[in-house]
């Protein structure tokens, strides 16, 4: 392949020490484009902005990197970035480093793997990266080789059509880290504990605040590999059938 | 079952004719708790709130309904619905009736379904409506018998653990439904034509626009279903692990 051209987004901001060290591993592999949000937005799922206009800003980084960020959610990055931006596909999409786990459930809420999917369905090969900590100043020391040779695998041999990568990376030191291992999503879920409050006017408010509950502790998982120490790859896709429940409707009297 | 408990909700706002059309429907099935957003929230996908308190707002209802609103997204309203309003799980949640399609991959970008899935998440029987007619002013006359009992099997024989239904309801006249059809998702992908504007400071904004393409013309799809006026019901859960591709990335080398 000729040089290929690589788009890069996140969910935290363009400007997060995540982002920033997953641009400096993939511009040693290609030509970089990147297109994030002008703000923080993790949780944003996939969300789009179709109310409001978007607007794009171009911010000259000191690499030489052509660096835009966008007032809008990651799926309007990506859109964005393909349509106005690059006004081809890329050869590659990634998004992250997410500051913070995508494994098992936090997919669904997760903006970083939100661009993915989006990437997926107008049919680039894309992979959304995060690290298990959700500071700011998560250690990233031990990630580049994991990530430099998933996305050298993923430009030489593809993926699937409409299939994605969500990659996930223990926050341990380097030399704890087992190797690599694709896994299927585990079964979990946030147990939500709102913590009630009342304003001066004596009025309720709630703050969401939760624990994670895992439900499923199959070896072959992803958060069970991830307490293993091991970085893990799960192949994802857009496709929410749930094809082992048919039958079971299939029996419902639907006949009215 | 004694009475079963049933909570609603939508993305297009508590005031919307297809939620108060919903209403009047499960209201004959049971006690009914609303908690909708206020204001509209289609296209939100899986957004949840953490950056901001939230509000819920009493709203009686002139039927008696349990009728709540919140400054929130869809997912919020399912949270704080099962956590601060009911103070328990609901024996059944429905979402819609979305002003719109929610068939093939419009399910990923919309709040009525992601509305679902987090009941979904939290255990609760689960079922999504839409409508294949994006107006405000949707004729639901037709609508009524389909949603009653669909949500009359489910209450009766339960769902498949962590899965639900994704219903989805032609917009033509009664007499033209030709039944209720069993499917899987089909494949297909908006195409973003941007219509790119200039402000009077002469600089650039976006308006996102697009088109659909199906890229699946199986006819055990939804979409095709739609077309030829079936009522469509796609089992649907939030794993979102590609079997399929899982042999392609084991081959890839990953051993650094």
């Amino acid at each position: 392949m000729s040089q290929p051209h690589i788009l890069v987004t996140n969910d935290d901001g363009y400007y997060a020490p995540g982002i920033q060290k997953l641009i400096s591993i993939v511009k040693e592999l290609g030509e970089v484009t990147v297109v994030a949000p002008e703000d923080p937005m993790s949780g944003t799922g996939h969300a789009i902005t179709v109310r409001e206009p978007l607007r794009l800003k171009n911010r000259n980084s000191e690499n030489g990197i052509d660096l835009w960020s966008c007032k809008g959610t990651p799926v309007d990055c990506v859109k964005l970035g393909e349509q106005i931006v690059m006004r081809k596909k890329p050869d590659l999409l990634v998004s992250g480093i997410n500051h913070g786990s995508n494994a098992s459930v936090n997919i669904v809420y997760s903006g970083t793997m939100a661009a993915v999917l989006e990437s997926t369905i107008s049919g680039v090969p894309s992979i959304g990266f995060s690290i298990c900590d959700y500071s700011h100043d998560a250690d990233f020391s031990h990630v580049d080789k994991y990530i430099r040779r998933i996305c050298e695998e993923v430009l030489k041999n593809g993926l699937p059509a409409y299939t994605a990568l969500n990659v996930n990376i223990p926050a341990v030191n380097g030399e704890e880290i087992k190797g690599v291992k694709v896994c299927r999503q585990a079964n979990a879920r946030w147990v939500e504990e709102y913590d009630e409050r009342k304003d001066p006017a004596n009025k309720h408010y709630y703050w969401l605040t939760g624990r994670f509950e895992l439900l499923d502790d199959d070896e072959e998982t992803d958060e069970m590999a991830l307490r293993d120490n091991f970085v893990t790859v799960v192949p994802v896709h857009y496709d929410l059938t749930a094809h082992h429940a048919m039958e079971h409707v299939r029996k419902f009297d639907l006949d009215v």
